[in-house]
């Protein structure tokens, strides 16, 4: 059986920069946070943490600690991927994408809109938003995550590209 | 309206390492690949290729390439998701895990069995797989994904810790 649903879910994700004033609920960042925790990890190390961010002045601080994240003024919540390199130092990159991709595909399941806003490996990204959140020198903040009830829409889509396929070989 | 389906989907996909002989048919390969290319990318640049193997003498010798890719000697398909890091130098990591991500739900949702076998940064691991696979010295191969039909059933599940997450700052 196939679940249709889920592969159209991961078309209709799309990034979202503007949102309503509506807040997310505590119930929905519980089901993103898990969302997050279901990804896979290298030797299921699990290198992740998430600063889970609802406060007006905390957000705003964060929209002037990082050139693109103006939306983060309009935003209800933010979360904040983190990973502590010393628990899995070859592989955190790719697991604390994997738990961002799931985020972003779980707001995407809850009628949510959210975009990932890159920080690693931006020295001086990293060192605001650590600035801002606390965060100690040994943990990296991998992205932003703003996430709100949408104000705008945008059709699902892929980037299929067939030149970017390659047979048996490259 | 909630898409409770595509949650599921997050929650049900588990690494599979055992599959049938069961082939994966073309079509079923186009929208792992739709899936993979409707990942974000960083300035949507899209820094990715994909290897699709499925001749048995190659996916054999990709098998003894790696030393936790014996399951490859089973499976009828291996995705290979290679980074061109001249095209987005900062991000490609990120993306490409993301696409990867991407693959393992719709595989998933699909009702195949896969896994995410970790290549890069071991150099031996991405010179074995760029020997087999005739990948260039420019091209990244991030990590193998063998896909078949499952032989091994797991229960969905999160890892869910609230020890990893922060409320409002570190």
């Amino acid at each position: 059986m196939v679940n249709q649903s889920a592969l159209d879910n991961i078309f209709a994700r799309r990034s979202i920069r503007r949102y309503t004033d509506q807040p997310v609920s505590e119930a929905e960042i519980k089901t993103l946070l898990e969302a997050a925790m279901a990804a896979p990890s290298a030797s299921d190390r699990r290198p992740w943490h998430f600063i889970v961010v609802r406060q007006r002045a905390t957000l705003d601080a964060l929209a002037q600690s990082h050139p693109y994240a103006k939306m983060l003024f309009e935003a209800p919540l933010c979360i904040v991927p983190c990973a502590d390199p010393a628990i899995s130092e070859a592989w955190w990159v790719q697991d604390c994408s994997a738990a961002t991709e799931n985020i972003l595909l779980a707001a995407t399941a809850l009628g949510l809109g959210s975009v990932w806003i890159g920080v690693y490996p931006r020295a001086e990204r990293m060192n605001a938003v650590r600035e801002v959140l606390g965060i100690p020198e040994s943990i990296v903040p991998l992205c932003l995550i703003p996430i709100g009830h949408p104000a705008e829409r945008k059709q699902p889509r892929t980037r299929y590209d067939a030149s970017r396929i390659h047979r048996e070989q490259w």
